[in-house]
């Protein structure tokens, strides 16, 4: 999480970590929006028609997910949502719920928006047209962020390429390298052409890329590596991290529902 | 809703009035129970068919409404719940979500039964072979809790009845006297049989019980109208009444979603 924020541009310092579910005022918000919100509505999203084939007897809660989604984003009138694209139309979503309550009961909702970083999507480095996966069967396909060095290495060396030696982007037609160059981009925070040009410079082949690629991502995630290791010494440190967060949650939501409750005539 | 508890047997020292909009937790209970049960179980709930129908695109909270009544509840681990008999398939879904959970996560919940009183069912006093209603447009064909004994003694003296004098309980010969005979019973504690005896040695015809019917339940709804008239001229009582119920139900419910949360991991 902190390192999907930190990858999103965000500090963690303005960062707050905590348990949702420490914090029941989510599920209060989700219950008056679900009052605003169509039942085919939520039928017509597409996460709803694809997970509901997969079980016998869909329930509820799946069904009604992205309600409590868009109220996690609203209770704490959140404007830019760190999201994959998969996301697009629950954030859609969001806002039309939010604009519901703004009109019906008077405004307490800004509208949000998705917030993508540069690199929107990394692709697998076995399979560079699939998007690189933490679900993927075979490990070798990513780099985990708490890989050590050894092991990006060797991740690196096996990633598909092609059989051209030198280094160009070209995401159509060599989507091998090209992927590497743009997870390159995520971490040096370089352009496409920065990185051609540097490698033309270095007269590297994809071979001699890979093994500097896998010196620079392994340099870029050792400090949140050796930060994860020495945290999860420390679990009372964690549990009061998370104490500490919904505390500081559960102020913003107090006072998002304050306003929600009266509005809504519940007070 | 006191007169309601009353007419129930139910103590009203032991009664807990507040609004469930001052305990957010019914809403964090009603999500987690709706992850227990499926969307094709809600949508077979006679209600749900019947009201659907009347708006173009049914609410999420229409739909899922029977889940927070689940909450209300089972919140207070409730095990006589006074409701209607358009209830009945209601209790039924706390009840199955009562034994999931319990059989899911470990026991919580007793299984509730429904608490009708020993005259369920009030008919109108101008049509004796449909319920007695709040919403039906005919003020006389109800006793509303606060009407005087004037319009008391006026609604009945109108009551629907037949052509034959003599007082006699026979609900389907004769729906108009014998619905009065059942109000009586449910205001006076006496059995049909005692009701009509007791007629008969005062040689009652149906006019002449009309009226004697209006005091005995001018005289029982006397205390609740009293009551009510003086309350009303204290709404800061009424405003403590209530956030003290809700302080002394959010104990209760509190303790109950401490158990709910560990059990289901959320602690």
């Amino acid at each position: 999480m902190t390192a999907c924020l930190l990858a999103c541009g965000i500090e963690p310092e303005k960062t707050i970590l905590f348990q949702q579910s420490l914090v029941p005022l989510h599920s209060e918000l989700a219950w008056i929006l679900g009052c605003l919100c169509s039942v085919p509505r939520l039928q017509r999203l597409p996460q709803w028609k694809e997970k509901k084939s997969s079980v016998k007897e869909p329930s509820v809660g799946l069904l009604t997910y992205p309600i409590l989604q868009a109220a996690d984003i609203l209770l704490y009138k959140s404007t830019l949502v760190p999201v994959g694209e998969d996301q697009t139309q629950h954030i859609e979503l969001t806002r039309d719920l939010a604009r519901a309550f703004n009109r019906l009961h008077g405004t307490v909702f800004p509208e949000c928006k998705m917030l993508s970083g540069e690199v929107p999507k990394i692709r697998s480095l076995r399979n560079p047209t699939s998007k690189m996966s933490k679900s993927e069967a075979n490990s070798k396909s990513r780099i985990d962020l708490l890989d050590s060095p050894e092991v990006i290495l060797e991740k690196c060396r096996k990633a598909v390429t092609d059989f051209t030696s030198e280094i160009s982007y070209d995401p159509e037609g060599r989507p091998g390298v090209s992927n590497l160059i743009e997870i390159h981009m995520a971490m040096a925070d370089l352009t496409e052409d920065e990185i051609v040009e540097e490698s033309f410079l270095l007269a590297e082949d994809t071979g001699m890329y890979k093994m500097r690629l896998a010196g620079i991502i392994a340099e870029s995630l050792a400090p949140v590596r050796e930060r994860v290791i020495a945290y999860r010494k420390d679990p009372d440190f964690l549990t009061d991290v998370l104490k500490e967060g919904a505390a500081k949650a559960s102020l913003i939501a107090e006072e998002t529902m304050e306003d929600v409750r009266r509005l809504v005539g519940f007070r």
